[in-house]
Order: structure tokens, then C-alpha cells, then sequence
């Protein structure tokens, strides 16, 4: 898609969600941005001649017709998002005003803005590098408050100063490898042993090689914020998994989203647990039946239960426990980690027994709502155990300057990287010349670059702004 | 709800609806608002000394963390939309990004806006009057690009304007009357007589009644453009009703909502027709079965084909016409206008004959598409007959300025001052005294003052504001 993204053409979208609310924000840049608006604004003249960062009052007309009472912020580059000329248009919510304003744009010269195309036009300008326009796509996904923290992070350039840092160190290796390689290459070619095992300030290497590892395993961490962990509660039929799901969605008072059963074979909603974004999916329903169509739904149910990082088993405390019970939960716990099992109806039937197959018990009632302050504290330990953060749950502790990866992308060249780089340490150790390690220091080097954007390819940049939503 | 409004406290709430969008706008509002919003913002400073009218950029901090990266309006009373102190917060969008600089905005001393606080703010403020109030209301709903025009209408000040000039006429003919009156009363009392039957400038008085009625008439129209019309489709099983239904929303490229039949008994979503919102029903699937449920909704239907506006009736053409299909086309007829009689699968059987109980048989195929253009000019002249527009369907033909009723809030003080200034002239017709005729007038000058808010009761701000949504 990135090709197709216009160079510097005036280009206009929706920068919020159309719908009943009271304001609508429609977004345009590029070149002749303000003498396209100018055209179908009712205060065109004091448009063209004001400053930038200013906001004008005004109608949007056509053909005389008032379509919207608006106000304007005006931009003038490159003091803007983009670094084109740039407007803000806030007219009002709704459906119809939105759409009659983005239609008069298009008659006034405006194209619509493919998704990303905005960030693209600022990364081409250079207002900002590639790891703070993926934050800004990944703040507009964040489902917690700390997942925003973590985004935020990096949108204020913390990864992007790591990055530079570390590559700084690099090129001084490297440069400090290349000079030794002209010397010896213009005095003598004779001795090429002189070049071997001599990587100038190899300790600079071995520390940025550490540095470049802690860096790579934030990712860990880093992915759960950003995508999330799936809880999976399962269970026989009537062990009270569909109360179960609704206790904990009224318990956690940081719902994101509710997506009802209607199109799925189960349903899901997410919640946060200690700023952890929980997709939470209920199985509820299905094995109750025999026909095909449950039947399908089953073997979607059971996909499922594979995928989840962890899966919530509820014994039914009336009913007791069922080998059916005991080699579901014996099976999961052989397979993966990430089980919790529950007692529940614990109000009318203590639990017989501690624990099922190594498995502490948790007692609960989804009914009265007896232990559900425990189970959620148990869930927490039970995901972050599996994030690896042990810790205070902060931003990437493991390093000094709060940087963390935010994307697979940046995670790949990390690893690029530090493979390079850990390859050109063996080499030197082995004394190997230097025309062989000076290559490995370089691919580091570029793989460094990549994150940032310095070097990148078509290919990648169109990857990852079309992955953008439109507007931004 | 207008009375737990804040008088002038610093208000803040969301503008957009939060969602997967590329921003989220906040608006703040009151005095001291900048300083409570510099507390909580990087280019605190700056923004305290900045004029109104300009963009800062800068960083939602709290307790020294960034919160997120924003784009802040500033505008300065009393140059703003309540008239105080104002901000137009741009950040990012998605759903952890705003509630977090919401929460960092409250922390820092604004409180919640409640529905339509800021509009009550700038109507109190003397920014609009109420007519213009209710259409920002009006001009967030507005289903159809048409039903937007009608409420740009009168955000712009076309019915302030035309209800000033009512008023301004009929307080010309009160003084008229009641300086003829306090001149009676100083000179003789003794010949009440004298002050009968003279009711000053009385054509004008007939005058303003016509102007009043003709305003009046205005509102059928404009309800239809802005609550729409419900149409319903109807007929036995297997007539077609779904297919019928899903070619009529892809038919028409306006579609609104489309809202799934989970919570309902029927399937419906709002098209527009020729600009008219057209609330379309299938009540497919009912009748069908005869378990108590089933019942429950054939009821349901029931009433909902009661209520409608027009019936869309489908006969099944391999079928034929059955008594059943006879019984409802005449019982609808004689009960009501607003009925169109299909022959569907026109393309395997031919109408018999050309209509049906009086009403003439449209030939569509809901599976060929055969018909559907000739079907849709139906519709919209059977709800433009009722609208009673035989015109260009523009705002307000009736009245030159253009002017049109937008609430039926301000319906009722239209009648209401026309009833009072009817039941004047007709006193004067009979020469009763002047001092039961003045009254008259000044209740419709009352009632007038009430459509713009120049009078008004708390309890009618209450009711009208509290309608509003939240930003706005």
C-alpha cells in the first residue's frame, strides 16, 4: 500500500470515530491543503493569511449551501504532525455533518487518506523515526492503562535513544575495526595474522552485546501488554462457567470490550488484571449437545483451550470431581503451563480434597461471589509468572533507560543484531581475521538502523503503515 | 438535571466517542480552567500566557509520567463556544489513551460535564438561544444528509431570526393596546365601552396569526426529517420478506445503522430515501411457528405494524394471492394510509391481475432485482404524500425566510402563541374590552420568548439540555 501513498498531494480523513457524540475530527495535509479549504470554508481568506497553530471559526459551504459550523486548526509547515501543511476540522458528531464535510473536502481537491498515511508522510518528513510511529499505532490499541504506559514510553523516544546509543557503540567498534583494516591493508598485506583477534575495544562489543540481549528479552513482557494474554474457563456443563464470566467481568471494573456470543462459538470479553489485558473467553454452552453444528463448536472450543496462555477448569462442588475432571486437568498441566482449578459452589460444598492432579484447589462461589477476590489475584500471579516480571510490573526494569521493544518487527533486528554481533565476538576470539568480522559488525549496524528507519526498504514501510487505521 | 449544572466550575469530558480511532477530543470548559489544565500539561506556562485561538503541543503529565502527547486549543472568554474559558484537547485515540488524560484532568480540578452542560453553558452565556441549541442536538442525530441540511438551518439563526420578527410584531401590537389602555384608565373609567373593539393595527395582528400558523405547519415536515418514518415489511412466510429487506439496504448506498435482530423481534435499519431517514422493519420469521415465544412476537409485530408509517406488503407471486393476504390489504387500507401491495417473484409468475382490495400491485423480484428502482420511487412518494411535500422537499417552501420548526417543544409555544393571539382577534371581533384582550397578547409574546429562551423555567432548560449528549 505504500506506494500507493500519495507524495505530498492533499489528503483528508475521519481522526475519530463517526457516531453520536458531540464533535467530529476530520484531518487533511499535504500540499495546497489550505488553498483546497480555503475554497469551501466560509472564512477562506483570513485561512490563507493566518499563522500556524491557530484555530479559525467558520462554515464549510458548498455552492453557497452551509454544510457545518466548524473550527479550524491551521498548521503550516513543517510545524506539524505530518511536516506538510496540515488542518484540523472539528465539526459536529453525528453521522451526516461528518460525511457532508469530508464530501465537500473531496469536491474541494481533497483525496481520501489511506490507512497510515498521515504517520508515513511524517516518517518521510522526518518528524518522527519508525519505532515511535509504530507506538503511536500500538497507544491507539492499548487496552490498559498500562499497556498506554508502555506505548507511551517508547512514543516519547526512550527505544528510539536506546537504539542510537547502542548503535553509537557499534559504529565505534566497527569504525575502530575498519581503520585497523585500511592501515594493514595499505603498510602490508604480507602478515595478514597482524588483523587476527585485534577487534579494538572488544570490551565495548561484549557490553553492548549484553545490552542488545537485555533489550530483546523486554519483548516478553512487552507482547503481553500490547496483545494480551487469553483465559480460557472451561468446565462440565452446569459447573457454573457462564456465572463465573459474568462475576469477573462485574468484579473488574476495567472492561474494554464486550464482544457478544452472536458471531463466535463462545464468548469473550476483555478485561484488565493488574493492567494485564485479559481476553477472556467463555465456553459455556457448548458440549451440552450431540448435533453437528455443536459439534463444530466443540472442536472451535477445544482450538481454543490449545491457544489460551491460561485456562481457568471449574469442578462443580455439587456434582464432585469426575474422572472426566481429573484427566482434562491432568492432560493440560502435562501439555502447558497456565492452570488454575476451582471448586466452585464452595457456599453449599466445601471442597473434599486440597488439590486435583498437583492443582491446588480454589474455592469459590460464582453465586454469592465467596473467593473471587483470591481467584483474581490468583490469575494475576498465574500471567504475570508467564510475563516474566516478578517485578513491580514497571516498564522494562531490566534496563537502566526504561527502553523497550515494542513490535516483532524491532524484536527480529534486535535478534539480527546481536547474532551478528555475538558471531563477530566468536570470531575474534578465534582470532579470525579481521575482514571477516568487520562484515558481521556491519549487518549489526544496518539491523540497528532498520528499527529506526534509517535504512528500510519499501516493502517494510508499506507492511507497517498499512496496518495503520485511517487517519493517523 | 440542569439544576445540579455547575454555575462556572471547570468542566471536561469526552467530545468523540473513544473507540479505535486515530484521536479522541476532550473538551474543558470554565473559569480557571487554564490554570487547572496547566497543572497537568508540559507547556503549562506557555499556554497561561498564550491568546486564545492558538495550538500548544506538549505532553498530559501526571506526578512528572507522561499520560500522552497532545494537541491543546486554547480559547479565551469570552471568544469561545460556552463563552468561558475553554480547551479542545486532541489526543490519541483508542480507548486507554483519553480515559487517562480524562483521569489526569480531574485529578487536576475539572469535574465531569454532564449531558449538554457546555451547551447550557453557552445558552446561558448568551452564545445561542435555545432554537439553535436544540438544533446542535438536532444537527448530532441527523440520520440523512437532508435532515442535516434542515438543522444547519437553524443553527444558523433563520427560526431565531423569523420568531424575532413574529415577536417583534405582535409586542408592537401589545404596546399599541395597552397604551390605549393606560390612557383609558387615566382619563375616564366611567365609559368602559370606549376601550372595546380597537384592538390597534389589528391586520397586523392577522397578519402575525397567518405568519404563526404557517410556521406551525412547517413542523409535519420537519418531523419526518428528523425522527424519519417507520416502514414495515409484511406478508406471509416465504413471500420474500428477508430478501426483500436485504435488497433495499444494499439498494440504497445512505444506509445509517443496521441494528441486528438480537435484542428485537424484527431486523431493522434506517435507509434514506430520497433524504427522508426511512426506518425499515422485516418482520420475517414470525407467524411461522406457534410456541408460546413465537406468539409473544407475532404480537410484537403486531404493534409494530400499527405504528408504522407505511406498510410494505409482499405477496408471494408462486403463491398467488391467498384470503389471508386479501383480509390484511383491506383491513390496513381502511385503517390507515401508507400501504404498498408488492407481487414478488415477478420473474417466474406474473401479476393476475392489476391490483389488489383497491391498491395497485407493484411487480418486483427480491431475487433478480427486478422492479426495486420503480419500488423505491414508490416508497419515497408514499412518505413525501404524508409528509405532505409535494414540493423540492426544501427546507420550509411555506414560509420565505426558510424558517422551520425544529423541536416540538417549540411546536407547542407556536400553538400556544397562535391560540392566544387567535382567541384575541376574536374578542376584538366581538369589541370585548381591551383588558381581557392585552393578556392574550402578552401570552403569546410569552410563549414566543419561550421558543428562543429570552423566558424560560428552569425546569424547561432541565428537560431540554439534559437530552443532550455528553461533550457537547
Amino acid at each position: 500500500m505504500a506506494d500507493s501513498y500519495g507524495r505530498d498531494s492533499p489528503i483528508a480523513a475521519f481522526a475519530t470515530v463517526p457516531g453520536k457524540s458531540a464533535l467530529t475530527l476530520i484531518r487533511c495535509s499535504g500540499k495546497g491543503a489550505l488553498e483546497c479549504m480555503a475554497g469551501v470554508f466560509s472564512a477562506g481568506k483570513k485561512l490563507l493569511q493566518t499563522e500556524g497553530n491557530t484555530v479559525i471559526h467558520g462554515w464549510i459551504t458548498s455552492s453557497g449551501e452551509r454544510i457545518d459550523e466548524v473550527l479550524v486548526s491551521v498548521f503550516r509547515a513543517p510545524k506539524s504532525y505530518t511536516g506538510e501543511d496540515s488542518l484540523d476540522i472539528c465539526c459536529h458528531g453525528g453521522t451526516a455533518a461528518g460525511k457532508a464535510v469530508l464530501h465537500t473536502l473531496k469536491s474541494g481537491g481533497f483525496k481520501d487518506a489511506l490507512p497510515g498515511e498521515f504517520t508515513f508522510r511524517a516518517f518521510m518528513n522526518g518528524k518522527i523515526d519508525l519505532t515511535r510511529s509504530e507506538s503511536v499505532m500500538e497507544l491507539v490499541s492499548a487496552k490498559t492503562d498500562r499497556s498506554r504506559g508502555h506505548a507511551v514510553n517508547r512514543l516519547s523516544g526512550v527505544l528510539e535513544r536506546e537504539i542510537s546509543e547502542i548503535k553509537k557503540n557499534l559504529v565505534e567498534v566497527l569504525s575502530g575495526a575498519e581503520i585497523f583494516l585500511d592501515y594493514s591493508e595499505d603498510e602490508i598485506s604480507a602478515d595478514p595474522d597482524e588483523a587476527a583477534g585485534r577487534l579494538p575495544d572488544q570490551n565495548k562489543a561484549k557490553e553492548t552485546l549484553a545490552r542488545l540481549k537485555r533489550l530483546a528479552e523486554t519483548w516478553q513482557t512487552e507482547k503481553i501488554y500490547q496483545e494480551g494474554v487469553l483465559a480460557v474457563i472451561a468446565g462440565r456443563p452446569n459447573a457454573g462457567k457462564s456465572s463465573l464470566f459474568n462475576l469477573l467481568l462485574k468484579e473488574e471494573r476495567s472492561i474494554v470490550t464486550e464482544i457478544p456470543g452472536t458471531t463466535r462459538d463462545w464468548i469473550e470479553a476483555w478485561i484488565s488484571v493488574d493492567g494485564i489485558p485479559v481476553r477472556l473467553a467463555d465456553t459455556a454452552g457448548l458440549r451440552e449437545s450431540n448435533d453437528t453444528v455443536e459439534r463444530i463448536g466443540v472442536q472451535r472450543s477445544r482450538g481454543l483451550l490449545e491457544e489460551a496462555e491460561l485456562v481457568i477448569y471449574l469442578l462443580d462442588g455439587e456434582a464432585g470431581i469426575s474422572t472426566e475432571d481429573t484427566a482434562f486437568i491432568e492432560e493440560r498441566r502435562a501439555a502447558k503451563p497456565g492452570l488454575l482449578v476451582l471448586w466452585n459452589k464452595a457456599d453449599t460444598a466445601a471442597p473434599p480434597q486440597a488439590e486435583v492432579g498437583g492443582n491446588t484447589l480454589i474455592a469459590i462461589s460464582a453465586k454469592t461471589g465467596e473467593g473471587v477476590t483470591a481467584l483474581t489475584r490468583a490469575i494475576a500471579a498465574a500471567i504475570t509468572a508467564q510475563a516474566d516480571t516478578a517485578d513491580s510490573g514497571e516498564p522494562c526494569a531490566s534496563l537502566g533507560s526504561g527502553a523497550a521493544i515494542g513490535s516483532s518487527r524491532q524484536k527480529n533486528l534486535v535478534d539480527t543484531a546481536a547474532a551478528a554481533l555475538e558471531e563477530a565476538l566468536r570470531l575474534a576470539d578465534e582470532e579470525e581475521p579481521l575482514d571477516l568480522i568487520a562484515p558481521l559488525l556491519r549487518e549489526a549496524v544496518n539491523a540497528l538502523g532498520g528499527i529506526t528507519g534509517e535504512v528500510s526498504t519499501a516493502d517494510i514501510l508499506e507492511e507497517m503503515f498499512s496496518r495503520f487505521c485511517v487517519g493517523k
